[in-house]
């Protein structure tokens, strides 16, 4: 398809296609002449991502440059560029390695995916984004007086850990890996709200049953 | 205990706990002399919620304020107060209620929550917060081109359904009720990033094991 048809089916304007061009958020057209290039239905999926990651994640042009990469190199194993392209996602602010409450929330962070089995994440360890915020998270809790042990964290743990097994079936549906490897990083900032949501209207729903209006 | 050694314990300078109780965030101590006051238990989980509130989940002293007297009113039924107190926090964007768009994730929000027979959620509708949440999150799901329909959200619902079910058993182990509306407003507000970090995690996990490094 031409460039006015993917504006039509995106609903995105020209000049914005065009600028995510020049952005490399968008990979370039077959050209077929000086002036016209060829678009096709894996332009519109990337789209649709590049929409997800700007405008609902808020994710800036760099950083949404650097996922797309990740999504985009083949060479990578479908861990790493699963693992790559959520890696590159902005990342909320960490607590201070030199705190002592981050050391021991640290410790505690070990011991909870020791616990769990979860080996593999346990060996990513710090490397991994979603490590350092738990620790984080765990941390401002117990300096705020919260216990956050094992005991506490594990029946959540496991909710999660079901969570993500869905994630990954609904992924496995999909016919191609690159679609796979954005489906992924479109239901990581999407779906994070949806969630939220959910578990706050089940509360609404199961307190209202548990104690009445 | 006198507001040097509620300073000591809360390991806030007592400079701040004037400020949070000449802003109604912290109860007034039990005037002994003319300058003395004489504090308890009760002001240090206080100190703790406000500091979680205020520092953790970025709530502006006006919302906070409002959060603390929801959590205070015992006129109001344990649903409410619980509630009530979650209302107040501040709450994202929400989609443009003009829009077909939101028109349309409404009614099938409407339709998931039927089927889930989350019946009292249905009533309280798009007086709930996390309802106008999840509709703005469908919205943008949909508007992107990703399906959210009863198929693809019951699985998650079903999860968080197990969730919120485990988050009031922890709330009921309390032993006062205002203890209770303080740890569901900790929680909403602390055990987010938690739970987003422990999905992530599994997704890393569960990905390494089926696919490999």
């Amino acid at each position: 398809m031409r460039l006015s048809e993917l504006s039509a089916r995106s609903g995105i304007p020209t000049a914005t296609i065009k600028y995510y061009l020049r952005e490399q958020l968008l990979p370039q057209g077959r050209r077929i002449t000086a002036t016209q290039a060829e678009y096709d239905e894996s332009h519109l999926r990337r789209l649709r991502l590049v929409r997800a990651l700007t405008q609902v994640g808020k994710v800036p042009v760099a950083a949404a440059r650097e996922v797309l990469a990740a999504v985009d190199d083949e060479s990578l194993s479908r861990t790493i560029r699963l693992g790559a392209a959520l890696w590159a996602l902005p990342q909320p602010p960490e607590a201070d390695p030199e705190d002592p409450a981050t050391t021991q929330a640290d410790e505690e962070a070990r011991h909870l995916l020791g616990e769990l089995g979860w080996d593999n994440a346990l060996e990513i360890g710090p490397l991994s984004p979603a490590y350092r915020t738990l620790v984080t998270a765990m941390a401002s809790l117990q300096q705020l007086g919260y216990v956050t042990g094992v005991a506490e964290l594990t029946p959540y743990a496991r909710k999660m850990e079901e969570v993500a097994g869905h994630d990954l079936d609904v992924l496995e549906a999909l016919p191609e890996e690159v679609e796979q490897v954005e489906a992924a990083v479109a239901a990581a900032v999407l779906y994070e709200p949806v969630l939220l949501s959910l578990r706050r209207l089940a509360q609404e729903e199961l307190a209202t049953r548990r104690y009445g209006l």
